[in-house]
C-alpha cells in the first residue's frame, strides 16, 4: 500500500519538479512510518462521519455553529483520539492528533479535549480512588466536564482567586461561594451550555483558616435534563473573536453545597471533623502541585500554535506559487520575488523547527505524565524534570504563539485581497489562534516564569557548579565564562552559515542577557526586556533540538534542506537581536548587519524552489485544509469561481431592497 | 455652552486627576473649536436616527448585517457628511467625519462613501458635461455607484487588466467583454447587492488597436427593480474576514453594449467613427491621470488606520487603568507595570503623530483636489504637488496600516482574556482594519512607489541641485553630504531626548539608506529592504510635521506632553533601526542600544499618568466607541456583568440538547 498519496497534478507541479529533495523521504523522516499509517486511519475514520465537513460558504448562526461543533466533538470522542490507551501505544500520537483535530476544527477539538480528556486527567492527577466513577462516567459520555480556575477579576494571578469552599462540619460538606461578580469563575470551555460537572478551584476555608487553592468536582447541571442546579448561576459568555463553537461559560456560587468527598484529595484532604491532612507539608509546593495538571495545556498549545501557523503557511505558499503578477516580460509567480520570499520563508522554517521540537516536547511530557500517574518510574529527578518542563513550556508557548501570530498575519497579507475572503480560511485561523496568546497564562506573565527559573540557575554558575538539567536545556550555561569571552568572528556568509557557529551566537546571547539581568534584577525584571531575553533561551533550545534531529538524517538532500531551514530560522530570529550583539560588544564594526541580512536573503533564494514540497510534507489533506486558495492541486481560480457561484448570497436580490430604495430620498442635511 | 462635556466619574478619575495637562486645552489645540462644534452637531444628528446604534450582543445573520449597514449608509447620506459643500466650508471636516463614521461603523461608512461620494468624484474627475446627470441622480439617491478596477487575476498590477471595451462604429457603442473568470471585475464595494451603476476600467480597443485603460459608466442593475441587466453576471463575493456589511461584488461582461457617451472622456474620447482624440498626448501620462481619482483612497485610508488604532487604544488604555493584578502589597492597575506601558504607550504616541499628520495631509489633499477640479488655482506646481502627495500617501498608507495593525493586536492581547469577547470591540476593529493592508494597492507594491520617487531625487542631489518639493517633505536631502558626515553623539538620555537631535538621526537614516539603495538599485530594490528604507522617509516627514505643530503650542504643559509623545514615537521607531546605525558607522560602541531603550522606558514612565487624559482627547464618545471594556466611566465589571446577563444565549439550554445527549454513547474506537 502506498501510504503517501501524490498530490493532484496542477500548477504547483512547476515547483514540485524543482525541489532539491524527495518529499516522501522527508515526510517519513519527520513523521515516521508508524505515525503516517496512524494518520491515514484517522483520515479514513473522520470521513465516514457525515458531520466532519466544515462548510465555509454558508453563513452559520451562532446556534448552528455550536450544534455542529458539539456533533464534531462527539466524532472525536467516538474515535477517542486522545485516550490514554492511544497515547501509551506511541507517545508521538498526541501531537499528531492535535495537528489533525486543530486544523479541521479548533472549537470541536477543544470541546472534546477539555470536556473529556482534560477533565479525566485532572481527576487522575488530583483525585483518588473515590473519584474513579467520574472518570468512567466521562469516558462513557454520561457526563461532560469543564475546568474552572480563572475568575472575572483574576486571570494569571491564580493566588488572588476569591471563590471560597468553606467546610461545614455539621453537614459534612463544602459550601462554595462567589462573593461577587468579579469572583465569578469564567472562560471555562464547555461550561456555557454543555458541562454537567466542573473541576473548580477555590480557597479552602477550615475553621476560618484559609488553606489556599484546592480543586473540587462540582456538579453544575443535571445530566438527564442539562438544566442547572439551584444555588448557582451558570451561563454562556456569548460571542467571541473566534472559537465560537466552544461554549465558554461563567458560574457564580451562592452558598452551594457539595459533599466532602468532592474535594480532589490526592495532595490534601479534610477529615470528617474538619482537620486538614496532607502528604506534602510545604504549602508553596502544594500550590504548585495543585496547578500541575495545567502544564499539559501549555505543551499542547505550543503544538496548536505550530499547526495553525502551518495551516496558514500551506495556504499562502501554495497561493504564492500560483498567483502571478508583474515580471520583466511575462508575469511570474509572486513566490519568485525576493520580498515575498523574505515575508514567508522564515515562517516556514519556524514551522519546521517548531514541529520537530513539539514532537520532542510532547513525547517527553507524556512520558513524564505517565510516570507521574503510574509511579512506575522511580527516577529521583522527576520533580526536577517537572520544573524544567514547566520552565520550557512557559516560554515556548508564548514564543510559538507570537511567531505563529505573525506568520498567520503575514500569510493573510501575502494572499492579497483574496486572502480577505472567508473561503481563503486564513481569517478563521487568525481568530481562533488569537486565544492562544492569552489563555493558559498570559504570555508576558508566563515568560516571567522562565526568567525566574534561569535567574535561579545563574548564582549556581557563579559558584562554578555544573548545571545539569534532565533535558539539558540549560547545561551550556555552565560554560558561561568561556562563552562570554567569545566574539562575533564571521566575515563571510559561508562562515556565518555554519550550524554550530549560529548556536554559539545564541549561547553568547543567553549568557550575556542572563548576566546583565541578574545584575539588575529588580529594575530589569519588570521591563519588556525580561521577556526579550528569556525568549532567547528557548530559541537556543529550539535550535539545539533541531540540530540533534538533523544529525540523525542519513539522506544527504534531507540533511541539506533541513540545515537551511535551521539556519534561516536562526539567523532571521537573530536579526532582531543585532542591537544586543553591539551592546555586549560581541559584535563591532559595520559588517554584521549586512552579513546577517544577506545570509537570510541567500537562504530564502535557495529554499524558494523547495517551498512547495516543504509544504507538502507538513500539510494536512485538502479535506482538512479546506481553503479555496491553498488546495494541493493549486486550482485557485477554478475554486474561487465555484465558491462565488455556490455562495448562497451570490446573485440574489436582498429581500429588503424596496425598503432601501424608498429610504434613499430622506434628506436631512447638516 | 460647554462644548466639551466632562467624562463620567469612576475608576478612571485616579489617573485623570494626575494628568500633567488640561485635556480640554489640548483638545481645543488639536481639533480647533470649529471642528469640535461641528462634531457635536454630528453626534446629535446621528443619535436622532433609530438605526445608528450597533448592538454587539446579539448575533446577526449575514443578511441582517447587510440590511443594518444599508440603513446606516442612508443616515450618513441623509446628513451628507462628506459632501463637497461640507468640505469647502472647512477642509478639516473630511478627516473629522471619517473618524466618526469609521469608529461607529466601517462598513456603513464605506457603503456611503464609495456608493455615492467616490462615484460622484470619479465622474467629476474623469467625465464631462454630458455625465452631469449621473452626479445629480447619485446625489438625489436615485442611483448607487461603485468602482470596478481590480480583476480576479490582477490587483495591484493595473496595467495587466484584461476586460476590454471595443468600439463598434456600426452600433455607436462600446462592447464590454470579460474573456474569462480571471478577468472578472471584483472587490467592488457596493456592487454585490446594491449598485445600479459602475465606473468600470477596461482596455479601450479601436480598430484592433489597444489604447489602454479607460473608465466607463456602466449601468448594471435596473434602479427600479434592483435586478441585473442581461449581458452581464453580477454577484456578491460572500463572507469576508471583516467589513461584512459592505457588499463587495464581482461582474463579468458578455459582449455587453453601452452607449458611446458612457466613456468618461475628460482625458480621451472616441469620435462617432471610432477615432481616438485626447488633450494629453503621452499615453503614460494618460494612464497616470486615469488612475488619479484613486489617490483620495490612500489619503482617506491613512486616516482610517489612525482612527481604528485610536479606537483600540482607547479601549486598551482605559482597561489597563482599571484592571488590577499582582502588585507588591495590594493589587495595582496593570498600567503601572513598565512592561504594559512599553506595550501600549508607543502606539498611543503613534496615534497622536498620525492624527496631527492626517489633519495636515487631508487638508493639503482636499485643497489640491478642489484646485484641480475648479482650475481656480493656476499655480504651475500643481502636477508636482500631485506627485508629492502620491509619493507621500503611497508610503503613509502602508505605514499607518502596519503600525495600527500592530497597535490593535497589542491592544487585543493587553486586554487579556476579556479582550477576546466580542463585546470588547477589539476583534471587529482588527477584522475591519485588516482590509486596509491589502486594498487600494498592496502595501509592498505601494511603498515601492515612494522608493521610486526618492530614487529619482537622488541623482539631482548628486548634481548639487537644490531639492524643493511643494510640501518640503524631501528638501533636507539637498544637505545629504553634510548629513552623512554626522555621527551619533548623544551619551545621556537628556542629550538624546532633544527633538531636533532625533530628527537629525532620521535625516541621516534616510540619506544613508537612499545612498546605498541607489548604489545597488537593481539588487536591492526587490528585497524586503527597499520597503524598510522608504518607510523611514515617511517617518521623518511625520516627525517633521509633528514638530511644526508643537512649535505652535503656547501652553507649556501641552507643549511638554506633545514633545514627549513625539520623542517616544520617534525613539521607539528608531529602536527597530539600530542595526543600520551600526552598519553605516553612524553609531559605534556598546552604549547606543541601551541609551535608546532607557529613554523609551523613561518616557513611558513619564507619560503613564497622562495616558488616560491623552485618550480622552482623541476618543470618540461612548455611543460610538461601543465597548464593554473601554467606556469613559471605567465601569468595566458592571458592563461585563450586564453583557453576560443581557446576552440572548446566556442561560438558555440549547434546543438540540437531547440530540447531543443521545449521540454520546456512539463508540467507534480507532
Amino acid at each position: 500500500m502506498n501510504i503517501l498519496p501524490v498530490p493532484a497534478s496542477g500548477p504547483l507541479d512547476y515547483y514540485r519538479n524543482k525541489a532539491s529533495f524527495d518529499w516522501k523521504k522527508l515526510k517519513l523522516f519527520i513523521d515516521t512510518e508508524d505515525i503516517i499509517i496512524y494518520k491515514n486511519e484517522i483520515y479514513e475514520e473522520l470521513q465516514k462521519h457525515p458531520d466532519y465537513k466544515i462548510d465555509l460558504l454558508s453563513f452559520k448562526s451562532f446556534d448552528e455553529i455550536r450544534r455542529i461543533v458539539a456533533r464534531q466533538a462527539i466524532i472525536y470522542k467516538s474515535i477517542d483520539l486522545l485516550s490514554l490507551e492511544n497515547t501509551i501505544q506511541n507517545l508521538r500520537r498526541p501531537a499528531c492528533t492535535t495537528r489533525i483535530m486543530m486544523q479541521l476544527s479548533p472549537s470541536s477539538s477543544i470541546k472534546y479535549s477539555v470536556g473529556i480528556r482534560l477533565f479525566v486527567s485532572a481527576i487522575l492527577n488530583m483525585g483518588t480512588e473515590k473519584h474513579l466513577s467520574y472518570i468512567s462516567d466521562a469516558e462513557e459520555g454520561k457526563i461532560f466536564g469543564c475546568y474552572c480556575l480563572t475568575e472575572i477579576g483574576h486571570g494569571s494571578n491564580t493566588k488572588g482567586m476569591r471563590t471560597t469552599a468553606t467546610y461545614s462540619e455539621g453537614r459534612e460538606c463544602f459550601i462554595l461561594d462567589s462573593p461577587d461578580f468579579e469572583a465569578a469563575k469564567c472562560w471555562a470551555g464547555g461550561l456555557g451550555q454543555g458541562a454537567t460537572h466542573a473541576v473548580v478551584y477555590a480557597q479552602l476555608i477550615l475553621k476560618n483558616v484559609n488553606y489556599g487553592l484546592h480543586a473540587f468536582v462540582v456538579p453544575v447541571r443535571d445530566p438527564k435534563t442539562f438544566l442547572p442546579y439551584s444555588g448557582l448561576i451558570v451561563g454562556d459568555m456569548g460571542e467571541k473573536i473566534g472559537l465560537n463553537g466552544i461554549d465558554n461559560g461563567f458560574v457564580m456560587f451562592n452558598n452551594y453545597e457539595i459533599p466532602r468527598h468532592n474535594l480532589l484529595n490526592r495532595l490534601g484532604d479534610v477529615t470528617k471533623d474538619g482537620q486538614y491532612v496532607t502528604p506534602i507539608k510545604d504549602p508553596n509546593k502544594r500550590h504548585g502541585a495543585a496547578l500541575g495538571s495545567l502544564s499539559a495545556g501549555r505543551v499542547n498549545i505550543t503544538c496548536i500554535c505550530e499547526t495553525l501557523g502551518t495551516k496558514a503557511l500551506t495556504i499562502a505558499i501554495r497561493y504564492a506559487a500560483v498567483r502571478k503578477q508583474f515580471g520583466p516580460d511575462e508575469e511570474i509567480p509572486i513566490l519568485e520575488y525576493q520580498s515575498h520570499q523574505y515575508r514567508l520563508l522564515p515562517y516556514l522554517a519556524a514551522a519546521y523547527v517548531l514541529r520537530i521540537f513539539n514532537d520532542y516536547l510532547t513525547e517527553v511530557f507524556y512520558q513524564f505524565s505517565i510516570d507521574t500517574i503510574t509511579g512506575n518510574n522511580t527516577e529521583t529527578r522527576l520533580p526536577e524534570l517537572g520544573m524544567e518542563i514547566h520552565a520550557i513550556s512557559s516560554s515556548c508557548k508564548p514564543i510559538a504563539g507570537w511567531i505563529m501570530k505573525d506568520a498567520i498575519q503575514e500569510c493573510r497579507e501575502a494572499c492579497g485581497g483574496h486572502g480577505y475572503l472567508k473561503v481563503s480560511g486564513i481569517g478563521d485561523i487568525r481568530n481562533d489562534h488569537d486565544a492562544n496568546l492569552t489563555y493558559e497564562g498570559e504570555n508576558h506573565v508566563l515568560i516571567q516564569q522562565t526568567s525566574n527559573w534561569l535567574l535561579k540557575i545563574w548564582p549556581l554558575v557563579m559558584e562554578k557548579k555544573e548545571i545539569s538539567t534532565p533535558l539539558e536545556s540549560a547545561n551550556f550555561i555552565s560554560d558561561s565564562s568561556d562563552i562570554l569571552s567569545k566574539k562575533f568572528t564571521a566575515t563571510t556568509i559561508d562562515e556565518l552559515c555554519v550550524p554550530e557557529n549560529l548556536l554559539s551566537i545564541y549561547k553568547w546571547l543567553v549568557c550575556y542577557l542572563l548576566k546583565i539581568s541578574y545584575e539588575k534584577v529588580s529594575g530589569e525584571l519588570k521591563s519588556g526586556k525580561s521577556i526579550f531575553w528569556a525568549k532567547n533561551d528557548s530559541q537556543h533550545f529550539l535550535l539545539q533540538r533541531m540540530l540533534i534531529t538533523i544529525s540523525n538524517a542519513t539522506d544527504h538532500a534531507i540533511k541539506n534542506v533541513l540545515t537551511k531551514l535551521y539556519l534561516l530560522y536562526g539567523l532571521w530570529s537573530l536579526e532582531k537581536h543585532i542591537p544586543v550583539l553591539y551592546q555586549g560588544e560581541y559584535a563591532r564594526g559595520p559588517t554584521v548587519t549586512n552579513l546577517i541580512h544577506s545570509s537570510i536573503l541567500k537562504l530564502c533564494a535557495e529554499l524558494k524552489d523547495d517551498a512547495v514540497s516543504l509544504v507538502d510534507v507538513i500539510a494536512e489533506p485538502d479535506f482538512i485544509l479546506n481553503s479555496v486558495l491553498g488546495a494541493s492541486d493549486g486550482m485557485v481560480y477554478k475554486r474561487l469561481e465555484s465558491a462565488f457561484c455556490l455562495s448562497p448570497y451570490n446573485m440574489k436580490r436582498p429581500q429588503w431592497w424596496e425598503e432601501i430604495k424608498n429610504l434613499v430620498n430622506v434628506k436631512n442635511k447638516l
